[in-house]
């Protein structure tokens, strides 16, 4: 593999994936992983851009913000691309009057929509609301519609809690796609729209810029087919086996953001 | 279409499916089809070999027999091809131990089988059993596992009760393999070994056998990559948008049980 020099030549902007990044997501609100909280302040003090871009549908974008202040992160909304606020936008666009599937903790992004006499199901991850009675009543509503719409907040498969792997909310989408033989809307990463709306609010072009996060799949092989670059980090999700992808082949696998941001400061900016 | 004496000919076995062509499952035990109490106990009378082939795996065989029974038809154990006591032969032929996934009703036909230490994990019809943490346990299990192996009872998208359609474990199987990057090995119909042992169990060639069912994509495409024949009822789940299905043409569609049992009267036997 090329020097890292060569590697991140030109590099003016991040991306951060925030869950398996920045922090371990618990029922305790998670913990910072290790030199996280020093490396992002190292990033944002350095001449570099900086975004996060998550596709956490768990908590709305003001929830997430808050727990991640308070673990000590130089984070504002204002920095954060999230795909609840973006499919609020879409919904309000399209006229679409959504059934909801999602966690509770994100239901406030939602606040301003019309969700009567439902004409598409938007699904999130719902953990523990993913019920097999919730299931069937989204099921039945795609059902019923003469064209089925489904919006989908990414299509993760799973993610690391610190008590463990926790199905994400791919995997619920693949249920319904395959139920209904249709095909879902997927608003968060790897959608290179939603990428691109990212590199648009840090104005940054996709050459110059590059995507850490701890999914092979979802982080680094969406941001690359967007013409980024991209690092996986072995905290949160990774698995040694990611190292050997069938399909996705990272630009550098690093121990943690500490290291990705060390690398950056030293080759990145010259 | 060619006419049904040509469609019929040389038919001697009717594979038929049971739940949307016998009964209408529910809550409540579900209530007979109009017309295929007299139905079944007619073919029964006639030259032509029967059997029932299920994908049912909420229930065990015996419980499915005598639900069926108490509506009247003339059903017995030993005439049901279900994937139930099929899986549990294959885990013991294999010597693997798994994590069941499953509906109480059908945990007895695992009674002989060592679930300790799970080696894989059996995935059936398990309705309200498909909670989000009993989803993640098998999860789990596939994640510790180095080769993970994936067995699922049927493949049904959905099935339809007194109370409306109900998502089906193929839509759980689909979130599984997409979670954890694998494909399931079905036991039910459409599987082609499954189709085979049925035949087998009747003593009837591929080519002179039809099946009879609901399901355009299960029963009936199924049927026909077998070499088998199969008309689909307009029972059950049918929907009439299955009649223009993209890949799967019945060699006929018949409003009920009754009908088909009409024609094969009239066309099968010469």
């Amino acid at each position: 593999m090329a020097a890292w020099g060569k590697r991140l030549a030109g590099v003016r902007g991040v991306l951060l994936d925030i869950s398996g990044v920045l922090y371990d997501g618990g029922e305790d609100g998670g913990t910072p992983i290790p030199g996280s909280v020093e490396a992002v302040a190292r990033l944002k003090r350095s001449q570099l851009k900086v975004r996060f871009c998550t596709n956490d549908s768990q908590k709305s974008r003001r929830e997430l913000v808050g727990l991640l202040q308070r673990q000590g992160f130089d984070i504002s909304e204002g920095e954060v691309t999230s795909p609840a606020p973006a499919t609020s936008l879409i919904l309000k666009e399209r006229g679409l009057r959504p059934h909801l599937l999602i966690h509770d903790g994100v239901r406030s992004e939602f606040d301003q929509i019309d969700t009567s006499n439902p004409n598409c199901v938007v699904i999130a991850d719902a953990g523990e609301g993913f019920s097999y009675q919730n299931m069937n009543k989204a099921f039945r509503v795609l059902m019923d519609l003469e064209k089925p719409v489904l919006i989908s907040l990414g299509k993760g498969r799973y993610y690391k809690e610190t008590s463990g792997l926790m199905l994400d909310v791919g995997a619920y989408m693949k249920a319904l796609e395959y139920a209904c033989g249709i095909e879902a809307e997927v608003v968060g990463k790897p959608s290179p729209e939603y990428f691109q709306s990212a590199l648009k609010e840090m104005g940054v072009e996709a050459h110059e810029a590059i995507m850490i996060g701890d999914d092979i799949v979802g982080d680094v092989g969406g941001a690359q087919r967007c013409g980024m670059r991209a690092l996986q980090v072995r905290t949160g999700k990774f698995r040694p086996s990611d190292e050997q992808h069938p399909e996705v082949k990272a630009d550098g696998y690093v121990d943690n953001l500490a290291e990705a941001v060390d690398l950056l400061l030293q080759h990145a900016i010259k």
